[in-house]
């Protein structure tokens, strides 16, 4: 059996239960007899790098289950994509702190980090496991069905799509609400769970996984305001047109050479600009919303099987380690949709790390700009229920 | 006893609850002898001038139910301030309806339609009686100590910065949020809700009730960041320079004379633009958010005392216009705010009508960049318990 200390990161965006698989790999670390002391490292890689770390071996209980349901990293998050430099910092402090185990929560970029590491610790022999937890809100993750986080923040965008489209059915007019999801639209596409009948909103759906034309677009809109009087628009903030360049940003990059979408009005301007050109001389109302980073971390809009799922996740992955010692991260398996069941299972980090997925051909219906009822079914059990619509 | 029938409308920017004083004023109208039919004007005064009404008096008391529980206006509502030609047509449609009670429930713009109405059917000494039932998420009603639908939306803006603030000790840099409030600063005042601690966001709170100067501005963000190494900002979409002019808008205005400065992210990254600047050579994440219509319309985020208050005001304005037939606003006088406890009353049209009201100095600190303890004690008890922070 591999015996030491274990560090526990997070890494990139923040999701509504993150902290939960956190909670889950810690409480399942203090059953192991394997795992001596638990560490927490402050902002994942770099709190690694400068030995700031939080013992996490004795926590209160109680404390931790409030950790768990409150959003966002609580260790604090980076993102920052290890040159060898690096890496062979974090193995100075690995062997100087006799860690074993390393246990990094985050996304597809996360688990190349893991990966790095684990090849540098094999090369090195330095006998030691390495584990990717998966998250993220995009659900862009191979392998799995689908990742943790994903379905809390799908939640929100279907409610925020509810309560939106009651307001435009109010008012009128067209509103277009940008969605995040650089490369995958999952969480756009979760905005269809908004409708309960023919005439709800959004009537338009527009994912990166498809070429946005502008002109087809303000067509699209033209179509639904001649049906409905009114029009509500999902559009992912990773739209881009035929050449893949993103309809409108910021231009910021950060580490990993990902640009700046979010945090930004930039697209939703863009696009209700050309909303009211298509309507120039007519009176339209056009208005445009950027959920922005609300969809990763409001509190109190958490879907339950998301929050079970992350918990279970962290503790699988613990399990995993102790038990083989072989790198690798955790996956979802759909047993079934209705009634919803899952199993874990591990996954070479290779097979998730640098390469996510996008949204299948199935789930996107021919015209490009609505999801398909295979979308939904696949939806549905991880949201949840949703409030129903009053109507008169 | 005035004996007739009664049209009810909604008017102006919906909420998480104005179906709630809908509901509340049609289940009253129907213990009412003095009121026939109950008719809902589909969006407001244009629903009147139409004839397009929906008859609500028998309609199922569980899908009011359920109307009451769903955010928005479920008769549809519209931002219209009527000339003479469109209120002798609403005359025309009442006479010929046998309406002799109209409510209206709305802001002031609608506070202000209501006394033109009720003026117009003094002079034609036509029996007939105007309520006017208050919602705004603004809170800039005079008289009254609050506004139903305004503690809903400072419980959204309460839980989007309490998670955002977390999101943002994930991952640091300055966050700048912009919250809903043309004139008034009640909503994004609300934000102070989310601290649990003191070093908790929203670190600065600028109100439209205060100058916002750019460079004052950009300093106090600079002192935050010296503090605490990140900064979260919440900044009301009303904010105005020394002359009173918008920060950043798209210009447009509607029938009342007031410019959008929703459903854009003009000002947000504008003030993303000064935030950089003033940290031009230095590496500093700089976001923004604009919440926009989620705050008002969001399903499941609900002030409990705001959905008892909305009902109840509802039926508190039928009830008093079927025993006096005296045109009138209601209002509600705080009783006490530890236990929280109010009651209702009846107040001229002319003094809620037109002008609205503002956040009185005591709320606001004296750097204009922050709230007071005061502002604390009044909000607290509107917006009920918020979920503990969870931290390591």
């Amino acid at each position: 059996m591999l015996k030491g200390n274990m560090v526990i990161g997070q890494s990139g965006g923040p999701t509504a239960v993150i902290n939960q698989s956190l909670v889950g790999a810690i409480l399942a670390a203090r059953q192991a007899d394997a795992i001596e002391k638990i560490l927490g490292a402050h902002h994942g890689l770099q709190g690694i790098m400068n030995e700031d770390f939080i013992d996490l071996t004795t926590q209160d209980e109680a404390q931790l289950e409030a950790v768990a349901a409150t959003p966002a990293a609580a260790l604090g998050s980076v993102r920052l994509k290890p040159g060898k430099a690096e890496c062979e910092r974090v193995f100075e402090v690995f062997r100087k702190h006799h860690v074993r185990y390393f246990f990094y929560i985050g996304g597809n970029d996360s688990a190349e980090t893991a990966y790095i590491i684990a090849e540098m610790a094999r090369e090195a022999n330095y006998e030691f496991c390495t584990m990717h937890i998966p998250k993220t809100i995009d659900n862009d993750l191979k392998v799995t069905d689908h990742c943790p986080g994903f379905a809390s923040a799908a939640r929100f965008v279907a409610l925020a799509f509810m309560g939106d489209d009651r307001d435009n059915a109010a008012l009128s007019g067209v509103k277009i609400n940008v969605v995040m999801g650089r490369h995958a639209g999952f969480l756009t596409a979760a905005a269809a769970l908004a409708r309960q009948s023919d005439s709800d909103g959004p009537h338009l759906i527009y994912l990166p996984e498809r070429v946005f034309d502008v002109a087809r677009f303000q067509q699209d809109v033209r179509n639904v305001m001649a049906r409905y009087g009114r029009c509500v628009v999902a559009v992912s903030e990773g739209v881009g047109d035929a050449d893949g360049n993103p309809i409108a940003s910021s231009g910021e990059r950060d580490s990993h050479g990902n640009i700046q979408l979010s945090g930004t009005g930039a697209l939703g301007d863009a696009l209700a600009a050309h909303v009211k050109a298509a309507f120039a001389g007519e009176t339209v109302r056009v208005r445009a919303d950027t959920f922005g980073y609300l969809q990763r971390s409001f509190p109190s809009v958490v879907s339950e099987v998301d929050a079970r799922e992350a918990r279970e996740v962290g503790a699988f992955a613990v399990n995993h380690a102790v038990n083989t010692a072989e790198p690798a991260s955790i996956a979802i398996r759909r047993l079934s949709s209705t009634p919803y069941a899952s199993e874990y299972f591990s996954t070479p980090l290779s097979s998730v790390a640098r390469e996510a997925t996008e949204m299948k051909d199935a789930y996107i219906n021919a015209e490009g700009n609505d999801v398909t009822q295979a979308w939904l079914d696949y939806a549905e059990p991880l949201v949840g229920d949703l409030p129903l619509i009053g109507r008169l």
